[in-house]
């Protein structure tokens, strides 16, 4: 019987954090402070909480929190001269809107207004072609923190087979690309509801991600005995919170794998930070200016 | 024994350009002209045959051919402005700058800098970000030119297992992407040279596509009988042009395949001018106005 290990995505934020909280500090030593813009529009209770919990992690790192809480029907107009005056100030380095938008806005537009290079989520279009390119960027603060989860813990990802469940922008696509790159060198199958045998394809794997929003989805037939599981599904149900896969089930069979919740979930803010301080640090290293004014598709 | 059946990019590119030819016609019907703008920087002997090339099938198709021709020792700002020029002119579509520039010169930065709603090949970043969104852009030519081969024999995609050997920016990994959109959904593994077991990898494919440079490496062992296989390879060996797959080995084994050359090859170009037709006919859908200026990372 295989013991199966625990990995704990409290323990891993936490040591992110503590280096995000330690660059901050070298960047203050330089007289250079790191400020997070939040803009949250309407009063939807669960991007309040959202929001809130990214502020209060910001201020605890020592990256001062800057809130724009707009009212529901605030116009498209107003919204987009928001961001262009974000952009423009050199004492914001992350700039991160709420999603969703209340009706009548577009989330898209808003997010493709962003400066990229303050695109602390990473999910600019642009900074999603860097993965494609290979080249270096923000990353999207999901995909990063499973990546890091696994760099933590010590499992092997060059040369072993991944197969990641879910297809989404937010997680399965960015992550395939993640595993895919030059020096991480991960076999990647990328697979989602429409997989037919998916329980066969996913027993191939040496880690198996579900990140498809289905609860349990992810039992012991999906799981070669040893492989790791990462679990970035959060379900509610009747039970309470439940990831896409199993955990009970997969004690025993899976190798090691994060549990939900305190597993994937606390590396988004994380590495929202993350992304933050090295916005930061590049602004840093280019004497501040903000990028420069060039024609782009709205 | 399998009969193999001949995917011909030649005759698939030719039923494009039938397609681009009639479309560039109906936009002459609204007083609409099309124009592919190219640019190439120096004297390298088959860049020039390519945007010669690029140049001859635009004037066949009615796409208005706006040629630009830069001395080796062009400085970047002027690439640069000649970019921004290109992006404003209501009579350039698309632009197409021919890669690799000469030394001192920054190719990423150049094609960063071209309107994105004009970028004929497919390949700016905030094009690449939108195969990760699912959201439409104009896509890179080479792997949309897969997919049409695909599509025009009629091969089903949808619900079959596509591996992918190869994760370029120009084909392996958008290609990987556009297997796995909606509606195509296929499940899509994305191999490397790095993969171990790679015959075995591919063995469990429906459709094996080889974009990795190294001639004849798809043999028998990696062909599942009856599958299809794409050869995106071009190697200049002794023995003349060979592909990634090896084409004779392969008679009787595979389902379908394309040869090399006049497989895939083809397709890159017909792409380029489906590209150029349909960014034009989107250009017209906005009124001809070129995009907003907005800030985007250099």
């Amino acid at each position: 019987m295989i013991e199966t290990q625990l990995l704990s995505g409290t323990v891993v934020a936490a040591a992110v954090k503590e280096e995000v909280a330690a660059r901050v500090v070298a960047l203050a030593k330089r007289d250079k402070s790191v400020g997070l813009a939040t803009v949250l529009v309407g009063e939807d209770p669960a991007s309040e909480v959202y929001v809130r919990n990214k502020r209060r992690t910001a201020e605890n790192l020592g990256i001062k929190s800057i809130h724009h809480q707009l009212p529901a029907d605030t116009s498209q107009g107003e919204v987009d001269d928001l961001i262009l005056r974000l952009n423009e100030d050199p004492a914001v380095n992350g700039i991160l809107v709420q999603l969703p938008l209340p009706a009548g806005l577009d989330g898209e537009r808003t997010v493709n207004l962003i400066d990229p290079t303050k695109d602390a989520d990473g999910l600019h279009p642009s900074n999603l072609g860097k993965l494609i390119l290979g080249r270096p960027g923000l990353t999207p603060c999901t995909p990063t923190g499973v990546m890091r989860i696994l760099e933590h813990y010590g499992i092997e990802v060059t040369g072993r087979h991944a197969v990641v469940i879910g297809r989404s922008f937010l997680v399965g696509r960015p992550l395939a690309l993640l595993f895919n790159q030059k020096g991480v060198d991960a076999t990647v199958t990328m697979a989602h509801s429409r997989t037919p045998n998916l329980a066969a394809v996913a027993r191939a794997a040496d880690i198996v991600v579900a990140a498809v929003g289905v609860p349990k989805l992810v039992g012991p037939d999906f799981v070669k005995p040893g492989a790791t599981v990462i679990d970035v599904g959060i379900n509610r149900t009747d039970d309470g919170l439940v990831g896409d896969a199993d955990f009970e089930a997969l004690q025993g069979i899976a190798g090691a794998m994060t549990p939900v919740p305190k597993g994937v979930g606390p590396m988004t803010v994380a590495m929202l930070m993350h992304n933050t301080v090295t916005a930061a640090e590049a602004a840093c290293s280019r004497g501040n200016r903000p990028s420069s004014p060039v024609v782009v598709e709205r």
